[in-house]
């Protein structure tokens, strides 16, 4: 636990003058402190930020902007441009954004638009609404720390719909800044204890980093499952079993996070396996964090998205009442791709009512999640119906990107299961491929001689010979002597098979390179 | 320090399984986790979370919302409408935003309205250069997490001329989720060590409470330092010499932080009183953390902004290599008010290039700031210019809101003199008035048995009985003994008179009862 150390409180109703007060006055005796070197350096700086790493973003992407500015600056280089293939970044790779809610953010933005008489009806009925709900009807103004409202409503009832009429309290909506805001938020809440009474929390391997990332920084314990590669990284009970047994003799294993559908991994959880989990969790007291952000991005025949809520509340009181639940859900992928709006929501579930105004609380130092994410976010959950006069149109965009999605999620697994040294997963939903790649003993001894993980040597090979960026899957996690890269689906059809070609014809070097 | 610990990293080249896979397998004994209760309670939750006070939206506002829906509902209240003075939320309460802005945002939102012939050249050509800098030509794509590119160029464009040419380097531009999340960022970086080794931070008292907040939620040192309210809320380096020498006994005090033009109390510093203190940071080795939010909001004659930055540089090249800076600008205060776009920036001066890389690589866990926060920060720096299409307007209307603020600046400082028990320091810049108010013994003990602050006590009673929403002294430390509120001069004039008068008659009608 972190110890607090506050000399002096100015928020108690007595004056933080008290606790200094107290202390004799007197000179201080020389402390070395002259004016050598910097305050803050590598050696001063707080321990726990230096062990975060985030391989999304990490030395192979860098490298990548790198790459391009030495294209820019007209450098020769063994390809014309780099693709990066490395982040969900879906309007980055050419996905257009729906137009429907990009007439009603620039609407919301400039309220002088509502008199345009281009502008569909629905749309402005939309902004119209988002901006009555704003302090001074303008997006400018801060929100609630919880968020607005009225979008706070219209979440409750979208979940609601998706989950067949299970009722949604709006109070138990968070309005995030993206998904990630809200799922360091619970973590946060969760962290504390000492030693072997530190909080864990399991997550599984592969994992998405901002896990890894997060607990590090919150200084607690991560608790490694791993998903089945061979039964297309299914999520097994006696995996959970053992990973948490053996954690518990360590630390307090309090929580139990999930991705479906999965990232970097690609899998959609069965039902059945939903509620096995949840069982887990109900037997070992553990509270459930549920990453369903992919939640549309299902393309596999047979898959379909079960949320944990629903699940839950499906195998009656004695779970739903209990089982302590935090759900995920984002603006930046599923057929929206609006990462740069950096907007989400959460959902909790049987949180002690205590514990809940002290979220409340802690959102609330940083005011308020960014209101165009919020508007944007009331757009998702709010989309146009049939008989609106965005309806069709909207439609056609959605069902457009979606289809798109599940064709490059087929064909990349395809594509790469026709080269030898390379297996690939069904890519069953999310943006994702994660396969396997096999690596030459001597490739192996060259990167350890390098203190490199070989997929990184990989990677790094590939970026420079072929421009395409891909994240190694050490920056993921993967059982100890297996390799992988993780690629999205979100390059254009064209490019994605320039991409799965490059890829090919690389692979088929570097072995031969290292044999 | 916070004790890091993690079974298990799964980032690192070699197999996360390692560090589980020798521990020996065995049947756990029970170990009283039977479900009984919730995983995650007020006694389980993280201590340092619970120390965490945020009085801008503490529980005087929670009770103005339940007021305004009472209303809503038709409750019978001796107040027609709650008015909140608690937080300096321009547009909430009827401050316009400045159309070029919005012109450029909604151009972002939605390109087609590039086709627009209503649209300005000049708000087009800003639009144009936006787009072309993210990922796909949309600000739906995920920025760079430093910010983009671009935008950083604007805002060390911006600095350097603000600043008379002192060069910038867009590479110590961070852009940010608002100020608050730079600030907080800073202090992250900051914190280490135990006991009487614990980073210790200075700050100003009375404070903006997310200082507190982020350090109580850090763990780390808060170190007081009193501003002389008989000298119109100055700095006085004897009492930062003081405090410092204090704290020395108990931790290591690394940074001290200003914030100019001062929140809550609306001072602005002198030319003369920034060069002492960056001379007694410089002597004292602390980084320093300069809060310029307020930098347009200067109002009282013979007052000016001076960065941080340009004095530390004005006073030669002793200072400005080695004294470590960090400065905050945001896009919610100014003219511009637009605190729910959560746009920021920070610049950091003599940052060590090691902790720069793990500021870069921290950064990179969130992914990016909200990109249309990002597009707004690009057009405060970047506004229009002499001879371009917006210019006049743009003009009319920033002067016009700071030539406002100025006015209620005045004022307020006048009304709430006229009040005996009330005194009121010059507004001098910023969007508050910081009062002190004598409260009577009775009430004081009134409180006390309560357990109220006695400033929490006058300002609930304030609301309950006029529907005027401020927040209490001690929200923000305070002198013992001494009674403060704070209210910011944003509503509109004819309210803000009206407010004023309300203060004075409970002022007069609450020393009376309390006599």
């Amino acid at each position: 636990m972190t110890p607090v150390h506050s000399l002096t409180s100015p928020l108690s109703s007595s004056s933080p003058a008290r606790a200094l007060s107290g202390l004799p006055k007197g000179k201080m005796t020389e402390n070395g402190m002259a004016s050598r070197g910097k305050v803050l350096t590598i050696d001063t700086m707080n321990p726990t930020v230096k062990k975060v790493e985030y391989a999304v973003r990490g030395p192979i992407v860098q490298r990548a902007v790198q790459l391009e500015k030495e294209l820019r600056e007209g450098a020769k280089k063994p390809f014309a441009e780099v693709i990066k293939a490395n982040i969900g970044d879906a309007h980055a790779m050419g996905q257009q954004p729906i137009t429907f809610f990009r007439q009603v953010l620039a609407l919301c933005s400039y309220p002088e638009l509502l008199n345009d008489s281009t502008f569909p009806e629905d749309a402005k009925s939309r902004a119209r609404r988002i901006l009555q709900s704003c302090g001074g009807s303008s997006i400018g103004a801060y929100s609630a720390s919880q968020g607005i409202d009225c979008v706070r409503q219209d979440v409750a009832r979208y979940i609601e719909q998706r989950d067949g009429g299970i009722p949604c309290d709006p109070d138990n909506i968070y309005l995030t800044t993206g998904a990630s805001d809200g799922i360091v938020t619970m973590l946060k809440l969760l962290v504390c204890g000492e030693g072997k009474s530190r909080t864990g929390v399991m997550i599984s391997i592969p994992q998405y980093p901002l896990y890894s990332a997060a607990l590090a920084e919150l200084g607690a314990v991560q608790i490694n499952y791993y998903l089945n590669e061979e039964k297309c990284w299914s999520l097994d009970i006696s995996e959970l079993q053992r990973a948490l047994d053996e954690a518990r003799r360590h630390c307090n294993p309090r929580a139990l996070c999930i991705i479906n559908p999965g990232n970097p991994t690609g899998q959609v959880q069965s039902r059945q396996c939903i509620e096995d989990v949840i069982r887990f969790a109900a037997k070992e007291r553990l509270l459930l964090m549920a990453d369903e952000v992919y939640q549309d991005n299902v393309y596999a025949d047979g898959c379909k998205f079960h949320s944990f809520k629903k699940v839950l509340f499906e195998m009656g009181p004695e779970f739903s009442n209990n089982v302590e639940l935090a759900s995920f859900h984002s603006t930046s992928k599923c057929y929206m791709g609006e990462c740069g709006f950096r907007g989400g929501y959460m959902e909790i579930i049987n949180m002690d009512a205590e514990v809940k105004a002290q979220l409340t609380k802690l959102v609330s130092v940083r005011l308020c999640p960014p209101v165009p994410g919020q508007a944007l976010m009331d757009l998702v959950v709010n989309c146009p119906q049939p008989g609106e006069p965005s309806y069709n149109n909207f439609m056609k965009e959605r069902t457009a990107t979606l289809g798109v999605l599940a064709e490059k999620a087929k064909l990349t697994e395809q594509i790469l299961n026709t080269v030898p040294g390379i297996s690939c997963n069904p890519v069953q939903g999310a943006m994702y491929s994660f396969p396997r790649i096999t690596i030459p003993e001597k490739a192996i001894r060259e990167a350890k001689e390098k203190g490199q993980a070989p997929d990184m040597l990989y990677c790094m090979k590939l970026l420079e010979e072929t421009g395409i960026c891909l994240v190694p899957g050490s920056g993921f996690g993967q059982k100890e002597g297996t390799y992988h890269f993780r690629m999205t689906i979100l390059p254009a059809t064209d490019k994605l098979k320039i991409l799965l070609s490059k890829v090919k014809e690389f692979h088929q070097k570097f072995t031969q390179q290292y044999s």
